[in-house]
């Protein structure tokens, strides 16, 4: 069994989709596991709750743009 | 103390109410610890958030009512 | 899909069956799903590396027992 | 490299701020890294998702209102 | 900014290395964002502390060598 | 209620002590929330079972030496 946990940010579900198939791949044959040993979930985060290097990544962004 | 995170479904309170019990009756039972050590974290993920085998759980309800 | 993480402190493995029965029992029921959709993932965390009020869980025994 | 999660109810992005901004900071003076090895991610709980001694705090909050 | 947690069973350093490195690759492509903004954390479960369908995976092992 | 999750480098019980204390005053003034509501949990994770930029950090330090 392989449980993966994705945090990033919000996304369509095209990309969604993606993460999921490419990410299950490579778990699989890293681990010699078959597909459906394997579950993503991914954790959609706004930019409000989090942060790197202390700021929060709302805040980086609009000083970014000023 | 325990925490305990699941990780399931968007559900009605009922349903939340029923986990949070009852999950916190077994764990406290079998770590011989009181309940008010117990804590539960519910996380409902959306269907197009999680996937098995490779596949988004919304995806596969698609493919099973076609 | 149901994923349950458990963190509690080091246990014996009957207690780790117990919990795995147990609380897929019970998660199985609340979201009506087989058990065969529920997976359990113990985490056990030595009492150094837990904190409840400020305090390290081994400091917290450590000053019950003077 | 440090990655913190901290769940708690929902809160205003000022209150995001101070949390981004001093966990940094001490997380950072604790483990002597740059803030900008640390990542923050917070986590909203509804009081609906989170039970203590088995009790929603959404059911705790309304017994203590009668 | 992307964390992945993976769980997975215990695994040589070179199965981490193919993880850290394919995994990075495809979260970065989903994303569109630099490999430098992910971070990988591999959380290696013994079998004792994992179950499935409510049987921890050490006890479904030693099941099928009977 | 708070649970606080930190992935850091394994360290010392008197830099877990540090963060235990110090993450937990931060969380209660930011939450308005008293120290007793606050749950730290520390998890190490060898060098060898994290990635930044698709690189684990053990072999980056290697390489750091060369």
């Amino acid at each position: 069994m392989s449980n993966v946990y994705i945090d990033g940010p919000p996304v369509d579900v095209e990309v969604k989709r993606m993460l999921a198939k490419d990410v299950t791949d490579v778990v699989a044959r890293a681990y010699k596991l078959p597909p459906a040993a394997i579950i993503v979930v991914i954790r959609e985060n706004p930019a409000e709750n989090v942060a790197h290097g202390g700021c929060l990544l709302c805040d980086a962004r609009a000083e970014m743009l000023d």
